[in-house]
């Protein structure tokens, strides 16, 4: 009978090296999968060790594309932040790594996937409700979750027996003590001794930003061109340079960003099962383009539009993206209301970056005037008559005199306390 | 037949002479009032202009503390906001000044308040709607929203010629081309050049903070602690010394961001009347008390008590503020919403400041530990099974499930593009 | 030189009419403008009546088709209801009303547009916020709201005087004890003896629905076929008939709910000034289509699709319509989320209607079966495991143990009280 | 050794009679707990068989005032409602009989309690997740979800054999085509022949109340008081008869609606676990009291108080009483909230009950008038200049205007379509 194939998604180190074993050693056929999503790393010395250990085939797919297109552009659009401070690097990043491992599993007929995600973190989850929605009826098989595979494999020792006994080569015998996961958009670094949410990370930790302190002295400005809610162009070098296409805008981004230590962020967040985690965040390039989003609005969007924007769709897809839940009905629904948001801003930021800040140095936009300078200028008489504003707090007012009446009533003293 | 009075906040400079002028022209009795809250000014030299132009009185309030314990402490407890970035450092102060000017003009037994705000702008609502609640029977004098008055004062030439006429001293001939409004909170730049949002605010505009490029190229560390929400400690200058007085912790927050930079936005914001404005606000001290308590949060709070008061309080807090409806029932709801939410968010937060940045270096509590190292180790097996979240991504599954099997049933091809 | 025309929208009763002579006498040329939104009224009476005032011409403009289709439609689509109660009969038919107004102002090339709105209430802002938004340079008319109008005409006899005097033929000397207003959807009460909020409306009072003690005393069933959120069909006498047609079923549904006594409300509500009002409507048909919508999304819709609409859409959209911004942005963004949350929406739900009340006797779907009998059923075993479900609780609990341990460690007795 | 404890929630039926020899079985010694909420039930026989079968003692807990005071007035206080519809009956009692049953266990040194909840309903979790926030450490037996059980036990066949086998009493041999539970507050039906959401139950499945086609022909008329929100007093008969004590004032209005068939519902809702489920419920008394309550912060709470706890209160607390997080952080946070949102919330609602129909005939209030009869009358001139009004609108539409000429600028014809 022919053995059942799995679509292992492998990254090349110890743990998914492990588990690629395990899984022939439990008479699986093993298709190992491997996303490209911008992290630096030798996908192709990756790739032969998998075939060495004894993967069938090993899948290396280039996503950076439609992770940009698909997930950090809709994010910039909705200025999308989880818990007022994260970007959501890491879960932007999943949606489009496990759309393609189901690819993989259905071109190869695959009966499950595996992952060697931990079995107390978000990223088991996103990956999961992922397959789970793209094929209902897929298996899956997370060794850290199951008795046999973590009660056998208890720390990082029984791993490297386990390797040396099955003559899996070892890049590395010692580990950073943090765990690290990068992409395009960020790099994310949690664990081991971060998990003292007291403890400053070591500046070595950060791989992709320049210590804010060792950036360059002058600062470096540049011009992001959006239409409707989407970077369509970058200027910079004086103008003398530019990036349109999203992949080149977005690394372009990246590479002003990382080098004047745009970007770091460290914080205890809320993990979707309920406990709460240390992360430390570098996001260079998507940082500044959304502050440079977040600024266009304020001169281009409609106050009621973005007030609402800001209610409801903000909070709901940063959560529903930190939660794993793209693939979702509410994920279709609040995009179709991004878009619906995001039709009139369309214009230009200028932009500076300096020793770890991004500032903003000033706007415009040529689309549907809502900034009308005359009007509001307190020197011109625009279009409405200064005593039009008497009606309109004399309207306001109804109700709060009424409240002050009724405080007066029964005895309260707004004015000079109790 | 004895005068009517009037109450109006004055300033010393030309247009508020003016109108005092004006006003006794009028027939009124005036009694002058000034707020201190905050802002660099000569009160006395002021005083001495009112009441040599003709005010019966001028009372000189210092508001400070009121302000800082009453407005800038619950601003920061829900970390409020406007439109993602500004801090409200004008309208925190409105509501202190309003009630002050109240108090004055009962005690005195005015008829009247009078303000010398423009026809277009915030402050003008923000003092009238406070005015009205707290004295609902008050009548209002706004003379630049009075036909008579700006139809014969059409500019700064007309104030200038009237105060030569009356003989009312003119401190300055020239004004700065934008306008300020200043207090223990922030410092705010618009109209004049500012008012094409294009237009990069000049470095010698920005009066409370240096320019972060020539901030010190070193660092500064301290340390903020807060109970219930609340800084009740800054330790600074090594541990050496501490301010815990809201006011004294308050002014050493201010000096530390001061001299590094920190605290500039500039901004297009929409205005309760519907306009859109441009404004350039440096917020020093309060932008990094506000962002010390962000982080704060992450580690104390629990998760949905803090996704509400995201989702609730904060924008319905700041928007109030914006719109001058501190002394409204809904305000008195929603700060008791926030002190409910503020009940466990105690703890330090190590910060850094530097060129223009604020950074948490690290944070700790003692009180009812929300975040356990041990628990969301992801090296140790804590209090639940990791076989546990199996079920738990099961659940969550149900729904997707249904989902994906509905798009796979309508021919959509989720995995594969349609 | 030619006289300025104004569009006057005129009802055929006292006020308009002496509107109609007061605008002639200011030197006007008025054309007259009746909206028919489904009103009982006599409309070729009141045309010859404006005619024979003096009006040049006066326009009757059927509207009955664009009210459904346009305002009611998306109104059943979103659940929309004001203040937990209303279902916004009159605030539906503004925008239309409004629309068509200005549409014969353009063509008739008038400077103004007039009403005879009060100058208290909800409408002179529903209106005159379309005319604004429509034709932003359009001039408004509101005779309540001109001293000069206001002062003259201080009550009823004031214009039954000017009537007589300028030979205004008075159909009725009398007039009923609160003012109406009504159209396909609703029939509204307010104003008069109605003001006192603890008085019961006199049985004679309800035009439209019969009292229910009145009602048949059997029930009334029929079945409602919703497609994409929006009723695209009515089977009714036991499935021998039915209306497709939006008009036809709407006016069915009316004919139904109305013989029935469904729909009648007596709420106090709060009005866009700021003022409580009193007022008591009927809506027959929405109230039984509303419902039926509401049903059927409990069948078909998504849950978190759901919730998302429900804290945000509903309110909202209700909101709006009942201030009067239908024109606006904000409008705009809401309809384009509201057509994204209803496109599952598709089936059939069985009604009841009887003694003034709408029941549900059942409801099927084919579309994209989100409720799956073999599953949720507690007898069998569907897709997943009952074991699954132990995860769950684990997982939801891990939050939910540390806020117990903490309660615990500060002492407090959560199972036996303090 | 001596064996260890389970507290049993016991009901006395067939399921839990097996449940409680099933644990014998497996060697504990087994406490029963039962919870008196209202339902109808003969406690002393079933405390008999639970004896009879073995358990080592039974309680009897009657939590009727603690289930009405702590939970069912707090819902009726923020309008709680789930999906529009569902007026949560049974959430509301789990977090009184999870209590009881955890203090019972804590009494009786129990290191686990137990259930007879299936493994797809919402009950399970409700319980459990409030046994683990009151006592995190207790154990939790649910057996069916525990394979070795549910395997065994695959139908009520094998129940009844169990029965048989071990001796203990059955009392009906057929049960009802539905499953049912019943508090004071309501009784819910589902499952079974419900399962088909098609199916219109039978008239005889309704157990509270009278067939609305049934009941009198009579309306029935009363007044309920509220203060803070809580209903202190119900007077009825005419006003010869009145209850105040919450328990007696809950029964007289179930009594009063039960004999007018107030309070069915039947709906498709969303499980927590994201299963869709049909449902029956009635719910007589709850029903008016929500109502009437909804009614009376019509005339006297604040607009924009109202506006929050709409958006906020109500819909989350509702959802969270449905999931079963009632002991919980977030539950203390909107708790406050809610109190803080009713402080004016008094006054006295006359009400009718007639034929299925619960209506409302008027309402009073002494407290704090925000409504002014004279202010919102039509035909008087209050506080307020209509005039003011002018400028109101004028302001509003300054933003409405920026959107008519963008879309004219745009070639959009707003009035006549494009």
């Amino acid at each position: 009978m022919a053995k059942e194939k799995v679509c292992l998604a492998y990254s090349g180190g110890l743990d998914t090296s492990c588990i690629l074993q395990y899984l022939l050693d439990e008479g699986y056929e093993v298709i190992a999968f491997m996303a490209d999503v911008g992290q630096e790393e030798d996908f192709e010395a990756a790739k032969a060790k998998a075939l060495k250990i004894g993967a069938s085939k090993c899948y290396i797919e280039d996503l950076r594309r439609e992770f940009i297109e698909e997930l950090c552009y809709p994010a910039i659009a909705c200025n999308a932040i989880y818990e007022n401070v994260y970007l959501l690097g890491t879960s932007l990043a999943r949606p489009v790594i496990a759309r393609a491992q189901i690819a993989v599993a259905q071109k190869e007929g695959c009966v499950a996937v595996s992952h060697g995600c931990t079995g107390k973190g978000n990223d088991q989850v996103r990956f999961e409700l992922a397959f789970y929605a793209l094929q209902p009826t897929i298996r899956v098989i997370a060794p850290w979750r199951d008795p046999v595979f973590y009660n056998r494999f208890k720390g990082r020792n029984d791993l490297l027996d386990y390797a040396a006994q099955k003559g899996i080569p070892v890049t590395s015998t010692k580990s950073q003590p943090w765990s690290m996961d990068e992409n395009l958009a960020h790099c994310s670094y949690e664990a081991g001794i971060l998990e003292d949410p007291n403890t400053t990370p070591p500046e070595a930790m950060w791989k992709l930003t320049v210590d804010p302190i060792k950036a360059p002295d002058a600062p470096e400005d540049f011009t992001l061109i959006f239409e409707k809610g989407l970077p369509v162009k970058l200027e910079y070098d004086n103008g003398k340079k530019s990036a349109t296409d999203p992949v080149d805008l977005f690394l372009t981004a990246n590479t002003i960003a990382r080098r004047h230590g745009v970007g770091r962020i460290d914080i205890v967040e809320n993990r979707f099962i309920g406990l709460k985690s240390r992360g430390c965040y570098e996001t260079p390039g998507l940082t500044m383009l959304r502050s440079a989003h977040v600024d266009l609005e304020g001169l281009v969007m409609d106050r009621e539009v973005r007030a609402l924007r800001d209610q409801f769709l903000t909070f709901n897809y940063a959560k529903l993206l930190y939660n794993g839940l793209y693939f979702s009905p509410e994920r279709e629904f609040l995009e179709d209301s991004i878009t619906a948001s995001q039709k009139h801003v369309n214009g230009a930021v200028r932009c500076r970056a300096y020793k770890g800040m991004f500032s903003v140095l000033g706007r415009w936009s040529d689309t549907e005037k809502l900034y009308d300078e005359s009007e509001s200028s307190m020197d011109e008489i625009g279009d409405f008559a200064p005593t039009d504003t008497t009606g309109f707090i004399a309207i306001q007012a109804i109700r709060l005199k009424k409240y002050g009446k009724a405080k007066q009533a029964s005895g309260v003293d707004l004015v000079n306390g109790k």
